[in-house]
């Protein structure tokens, strides 16, 4: 039995492969994003890697799949995805094959399929409740227009308007000469072409706002925990709304990976949430999808 | 003498041409961008528009323009729009013809021409101060990604924030059945669709949030004050800046026209800028350009 997991972000996609008791197989492909890249591009992208998969296994009798997927916030979207890749794995039988949103593979990972909150800081931002009943609750995710407080993309692009806010006359920051240093922003003509013309990512910059912080510019600081707080609050409301999960909560994504960041968002969700303890996370998302193929084979006899 | 002032802003393009002392001639025709839209794209729609006018009056032996247009901040952009506009009245003498940003032309109508205040609150915003002088100092204007404080679309989409925080468990606002009666927007899925698939301007939901703000409710009170505040910094930084400009301002843009936020606008200005007056604006920005093209007219004999 072949149980495959893929942890499909927008950057990068990793998958791990196990056949039966042996030692697990990892492969990494460019990433995808349901919301960017479309349906029949993450169905061409993620059957191809399956069919590598199988041609390295050949013969087996059927393969279990869990995928998590970036975008993947729509059921329909998930249904419609799993459907093309059962065809792309024709004809070897699929007992089992999931699309899930990335994020639920990354809180299986986290806590080892237990209950927990689920606080995840990439270029995104969301936070992910399992309570004692195996649901799931979200609070934030809803993308860089209406949300992703306290995330890589809020951060970085925080400090862009820091320095555009210093440039008009507002408060002077240590950014201005970093951003110009390490971004060639030495200007307003160069912040204009630099973000809308050649459409620089925005979390390119949360580094630099993350090391001022640290070396203790007063807006860079400012900035930083007014995200971190802005992250915390989500948390708040969904513990407020979801009673039963258990009082535990871990960091994962990219920026958390920022120790300055990591010490600053730990201590805002403790004073935010009372009474609730840190973990680290058990597992990778990719282990965690693995996890979920796994669990499913087993659900499945 | 024939002189011609344009206004072209991203939604409209107005036109007034005036022979001698003759009344003026106006027309109206789509809106243009030039960053949004390329210069190409310009150069032919006001162009157009430029040789419609010179069919209305033939036999002129001289034609000087003023145009205001979004999108140009930047001066190389302006000079190839002008030699392209040079290019389309051929072979009309023009003693002079000027590209101008448009809120120059906003300034020259809301002032007459005079130094002052001009604070622009749009779909975008920006604060533009004329100095005793004659030259303009800027602040704000940094665009949806960097800034627009104050603006529609800070407005819309601050409101929009404010009802996804709602379904997250945040503080309730009558915002939420607002936007779902009037937008759709009646779930989490609705408000992701609308934003991100069918691409709603957020600036659409502006009136929305003034309207809730001034029955009362304390979420859209407080995005609104925030904003006004924002924007009457960036007002406060640019004086700051330049002393020579005289103290009084003038308020301008789409969504000014809400007497609501204009009282609140105007009174968080008179707070930030003490001893600073209010002053109505005098003409309009197409009026703005063909007072300035009549001045060049002057100019040059």
């Amino acid at each position: 039995m072949l149980c495959i997991g893929i942890d499909a972000g927008g950057t990068r996609t990793r998958l791990l492969a196990r056949l039966d008791a042996s030692a697990p197989w990892t492969i990494q492909a460019p990433g995808v994003n349901l919301q960017r890249d479309g349906l029949t591009v993450a169905v061409r992208h993620l059957g191809g890697l399956l069919r590598n998969v199988l041609r390295r296994y050949p013969g087996v009798k059927a393969v279990h799949v869990c995928v998590g997927v970036a975008g993947a916030g729509r059921m329909d979207d998930r249904e419609r995805l799993a459907t093309g890749l059962r065809e792309a794995l024709d004809p070897v039988p699929v007992p089992s094959l999931e699309v899930v949103p990335d994020v639920w593979i990354a809180h299986e990972g986290a806590f080892a399929g237990e209950a927990g909150l689920l606080v995840l800081a990439g270029t995104g931002s969301i936070v992910l409740a399992k309570s004692e009943d195996g649901t799931f609750h979200r609070a934030g995710g809803w993308g860089r227009l209406l949300g992703d407080e306290g995330s890589g993309f809020a951060l970085g692009r925080a400090a862009l308007r820091a320095v555009a806010d210093a440039f008009d006359g507002g408060p002077a920051t240590s950014l201005t000469a970093r951003l110009a240093e390490r971004h060639g922003l030495d200007g307003p003509e160069a912040l204009i072409r630099k973000v809308y013309a050649e459409k620089m990512p925005p979390e390119q910059c949360a580094p630099d706002l993350l090391a001022e912080a640290e070396r203790g510019d007063p807006v860079a600081r400012r900035i930083t925990e007014h995200q971190a707080h802005a992250l915390a609050r989500r948390a708040c409301w969904l513990t407020g709304r979801c009673p039963t999960v258990p009082p535990r909560f871990a960091l994962v994504g990219g920026v958390t990976d920022n120790t300055y960041y990591h010490t600053l968002l730990t201590a805002t969700l403790r004073t935010a949430l009372p009474g609730w303890t840190p973990v680290a996370p058990i597992a990778t998302p990719v282990e965690g999808a693995l996890h979920r193929a796994c669990r499913l084979a087993n659900t499945d006899g």
